[in-house]
């Protein structure tokens, strides 16, 4: 997908992902190649994840630091082949305002959904009303972009997350344009159950290593899951594992893609 | 080492790591994580892989296409406690004035050398006198950096690299002043320990899984051994293949490091 091929109908295409017969799965890329190598894997919809571009250019996540970084691969993931959704943190700006403009511009060069979070960079919550304010600014001047609203509740290290406060923000968040919600750290069946029954918007889960399944996600009605940092973190494993396995003389990972088929990933 | 830290007795430590009693085993990152998650695992030195810089940014490598990327992640790495040499490709530049100019403000950002190929973007060789020139011009601006002088004879897809040709350049490019030598896609230990013993600069060769172990390229007298973009390449299949394990319900790696140590990468 081009810029210039971004449309209405792009956005509308990425909204209909949410309510087809399974989940959207919806993996996250920090920059282009691991963008790239996605789409050539069958991804058909890919997603940034805030701690990768933070962390690919030394910034911590969640801090409001990479605004013009997310912008910069925002214009390189444009030319995939893919429909693309752009992790905003908290908007990089306390101006709502300043989030809608942004949230235009992304628009603009080609992405058809954004995640924002109410968590803010000093660990503490938006108010709720703070956070209606910032989705119906966006809403009101991107109204075809997807806006997936999400509650840092059960993200942060919140003593003691309440569910009371969770539904409260899923349904003022709702009620304030957002078209889903994303509740990253929801783990157990029950309480994914009583998000998803709780509102008419669809549900984005973290797909957490070794508590989830899609298969179970999908049968507890969630529309859309979400790999955040994991592919990120990955990476980097096996960047300094492999490392140190050449240094040990110890096995390597097979089936790496050779030179030319990474130089190919270029379009 | 931070940039105003960078000296000539950081530049000199790195010269000497060429000449120690073990080959200098040189990682190659492409953005800030993966080089803060190698100097995390132990390495004291860490080199850039043009391809990773290109395909993280959606451009072919060889190029001369990531000129300002690779400037940008220079002032990124130089905040890392390690020794930074940087693959400037052929230089960005067709100018040797430019080029020269280049590797100066790399040397003030912070990096103790430069890695400089001689093949250029048609898929060509430099001339000996041309590439002459250019290494003389980059080392009476910055004596100190360590001028790795790479030959591609062997790397382009040339039919029938000749030993002869390689041997010339080799013998030029240190009577030019370069300190170092890398003939990346030398494979067998004949053709590698004629190189070596046809000079008196540390020779450089670029690490092939299943071909070489650190342990005989050490035997044959290498003084440096690349990784080249392999970590960039396994990085990049692990993101896939992980992405695709979550879809199928399959195993996924195990010992990732956690979002909380990703974000602490950050300096």
């Amino acid at each position: 997908m081009s810029a210039s091929t971004t449309s209405t109908d792009a956005c509308n295409d990425f909204h209909a992902l949410h309510h087809s017969g399974t989940p959207l799965l919806l993996p996250n890329a920090w920059d282009y190649a691991s963008a790239a190598i996605l789409v050539n894997a069958g991804f058909g919809a890919i997603g940034t994840t805030s701690l990768g571009v933070a962390a690919a250019h030394g910034l911590r996540d969640g801090q409001g630091a990479a605004r013009a970084e997310t912008v910069a691969l925002t214009r390189r993931l444009a030319r995939l082949p893919c429909r693309l959704t752009v992790d905003i943190e908290a908007g990089f700006s306390t101006d709502p305002g300043e989030v809608a403009q942004l949230a235009a511009e992304l628009a603009a060069i080609g992405a058809v959904g954004i995640n924002l979070e109410d968590g803010r960079p000093d660990g503490t919550l938006a108010s709720i009303s703070q956070q209606q304010e910032l989705i119906a600014t966006i809403k009101s001047q991107v109204p075809n972009l997807f806006l997936n609203a999400r509650t840092d509740v059960h993200w942060l290290a919140l003593d003691d997350p309440q569910m009371a406060d969770t539904l409260a923000r899923v349904e003022a968040y709702r009620a304030a344009g957002a078209d889903g919600i994303f509740v990253p750290g929801l783990a157990d069946d029950d309480r994914i159950r009583t998000v998803v029954t709780s509102t008419d918007a669809p549900v984005n889960i973290l797909y957490l290593p070794g508590q989830h399944t899609v298969g179970r996600l999908a049968e507890l009605g969630v529309r859309r899951i979400s790999y955040g940092s994991l592919l990120f973190r990955t990476a980097i494993a096996a960047t300094a594992a492999t490392a140190l396995a050449v240094a040990r003389g110890e096995p390597l990972p097979e089936q790496v893609p050779s030179y030319v088929e990474v130089n190919q990933l270029a379009r």
